[in-house]
């Protein structure tokens, strides 16, 4: 079926997505049905990669145990991470809930095979950091898909990744590039938690577009004044 | 409206988005209405990043002229490509068609600011590159929604980073992360261009499944026994 423009019931389907999904730190402890974590999986293996080189693999952590060492280590980087700031944003760092590892019943790592297919990869001569980026479009895949599902995806940066690589005995051409803590939810907030909070605004389209060069105003000015990704569709 | 999975509509045409994406080279001149545009454009600003530090900008590139400049510059990276392979695989590389950046009315690079709300963002201080990953999920949500909106995306990535930087005329702290050629097409390949042509097979999800650590086989096993992201929908 040559489908160009989707029909309007896959657009909103599609749209719902986009502006539904969260980076999720609370998670209820029901299991994830294997045929649902495998359709979320599987978008993640569609998404797009440098020269079709599919770097990624998917690394299940479920073991009480092993989430608890994890745990461990993060809570440590977690206290240095706050030494980064000062005064009363100390404090709202400090008292936001950053991770859910112990609550979500999954955790995935997602990896880069920093040599599949290789060393010539079609495309990976310029930007040698292309396939980290093609692993990364895996993730988005996996967050959203997940959405759809009912399930909240929390992404856990406050980790060394040499330690996360040995945790999971990785091969030294495989570099760990997003832990993820996966679950149902109670709730999916309305908004993102760092703007409820306070700690940072939501950046408005129109200012980060510009045209031909840094700084310059798009021609299309005035269109880029919607807020939601839903405006527009019926 | 607190909804959790999504009811079957709406996953259908999420899923539809993630099946249906690809990687375009070819594109046809018609303009692009600047509403949807926006659209796009508002999907990517939607996406997930670190400390919610929404590091993205978007610049647009219409001109004529400097899209043939940029064209000179990739097809000159192309040809070095060229030599990093032999024999056939090297005449494979060479008759592929790799871009579409004068065939598409729109090109648009997405960059990251490296110091946007910082220098301290919250969860940066270990991964110091999560900037650029949240900018990555917010291409592969402008290249989702893109393709919801029957506009193919390619992503160029045989150029030189530095010489974009100074191309657009980017400040120190930004860094260009992709380069997209936008446009309406002809025809959306029902596979990748690059498992049509024969340059690589498409990895199988059982393949790229592990638990607990690198190697180690998953206790779903069979159920990652699934071909196409659309199976077990109605």
């Amino acid at each position: 079926m040559d489908v160009h423009e989707f029909p309007p019931a896959w657009k909103r389907g599609f749209y719902e997505a986009i502006a539904r999904r969260r980076d999720i730190r609370s998670f209820l402890p029901d299991a994830i049905p294997d045929a649902t974590l495998a359709r979320v999986l599987q978008a993640a293996n569609q998404a797009a990669s440098v020269g079709f080189s599919q770097p990624w693999n998917f690394v299940l952590v479920r073991d009480r145990a092993r989430r608890e060492a994890l745990h461990a280590h993060v809570t440590e980087e977690r206290l240095k991470g706050a030494e980064r700031f000062e005064g009363a944003r100390k404090d709202t760092y400090l008292s936001l809930k950053l991770e859910g590892i112990l609550d979500a019943p999954l955790n995935v790592c997602i990896t880069c095979d920093r040599e599949r297919f290789g060393p010539a990869v079609l495309g990976r001569n310029t930007i040698l950091d292309a396939d980290l980026y093609s692993v990364v479009t895996a993730v988005q895949n996996f967050w959203l898909a997940a959405r759809v599902e009912g399930l909240g995806v929390g992404w856990v940066s406050i980790l060394r990744q040499e330690w996360l690589a040995d945790f999971l005995a990785l091969p030294d051409h495989v570099v760990p590039v997003a832990y993820l803590c996966v679950g149902y939810v109670e709730h999916f907030p309305e908004e993102p938690t760092l703007k409820t909070k306070g700690w940072l605004p939501k950046l408005p389209l129109a200012d980060l577009v510009f045209e031909d060069r840094w700084g310059a105003p798009p021609a299309m000015g005035a269109a880029l004044d919607l807020h939601s990704v839903l405006e527009g569709l019926e």
